[in-house]
């Protein structure tokens, strides 16, 4: 990979798609496919594509194409997905449980090892694994155990109160369900889901299409 | 709006982005914004914020900005948030659940009229005010009630039945939670939420920061 070079956040957004692209290709036995092709398939135009992975330096190569397994696997290491990574979720309603669920069903590498709730019903419960605690004990539990990522799940009035919770014990980034806009440093990763942005996006096409 | 203007992809993903820091500037009883003062808040240049709302027609002013309530109510208005949609969710788990409730807390709007689910220790329930029917009689259900949008949050293996079901069942849109690419006809609407993909792009930025 190319150092000292600034990827545009678009350009990360795109990258774990190409990746899950890659990784069907691979399953159906798929060794190579030129940037045209691939076009086709995931929706950038051709252009986009061989500007989008030439960011990371030479993985097309002319005539022959890209290759699938190896792109796959560079994608990867960019991402990181290959590390493993503690969590902690905050919010354990229906969202929270749905996460820990797609945490601890997900290939590999990631471990939800605490969730916390304010909720007295729900603390002690065992979800997808990991226990749920009092959120008056996350600062304890943060600055006893090396948490990477902080999930939050629950809803907007006390996002940023457990996002500062999370910065303040150590975590590296925050994936973001709660529908705020939450202020972090600048060290710390933020990602937030805005699933009503998805909804929005729908909603235009379903008027569009009739 | 101008008509017969080809709205590019990326720029309907970015109008409800837009909608959101309007709505909170409104909230703020903010008036009127630059599109550079814009850029530094929501994270765009200020030449691609012209660009993107100048495909709508002239909603700027030189020397004056962006209305925000006037700019806020037309993307409503092209996005069309401010009609009645009806909504069925498929799987009743608890990502199911989160969207039901989601939907149910919704300002206005969205109606989830019925949830399917195969398992029949759910089926009969009431999940935030829709009951959960047995998916074997959603063709029926689908045939007799007219549905706006599909909702599929079961697991991967049985994404593309459903939505074939859905889309003979004459729904405009659906929004897609299971890890599957689905083909559906292109009169139809299809919006995928991809949670790996945020969470992969986070994993990017983790890694960055150290």
């Amino acid at each position: 990979m190319k150092e000292n070079v600034k990827i545009s956040r678009a350009v990360i957004k795109r990258l774990p798609r190409y990746r899950r692209y890659l990784e069907e290709l691979k399953k159906k036995g798929v060794d190579r496919i030129s940037s045209g092709e691939f076009s086709k398939l995931i929706g950038y135009t051709a252009s986009q594509i061989r500007q989008d992975l030439n960011n990371f330096g030479g993985f097309g190569q002319q005539g022959y194409g890209y290759n699938i397994a190896g792109l796959y696997n560079q994608i990867g290491v960019i991402l990181g997905v290959n590390h493993a990574y503690s969590l902690v979720i905050v919010g354990s309603g229906n969202l929270g449980r749905a996460i820990a669920n797609y945490m601890y069903n997900y290939k590999s590498g990631f471990r939800v090892t605490a969730m916390f709730d304010i909720d007295v019903r729900i603390i002690g419960r065992d979800i997808g694994g990991a226990k749920v605690r009092d959120f008056a004990e996350m600062d304890a539990y943060l600055a006893g155990n090396a948490v990477d990522i902080g999930i939050i799940t629950t809803d907007k009035s006390g996002a940023q109160e457990v996002a500062d919770g999370l910065v303040g014990g150590g975590v590296k980034g925050i994936w973001n369900f709660a529908p705020a806009d939450l202020e972090v440093p600048g060290d710390v990763a933020l990602e937030n889901v805005h699933l009503s942005d998805s909804l929005h996006s729908l909603l235009y096409y379903i008027n569009r299409a009739k």
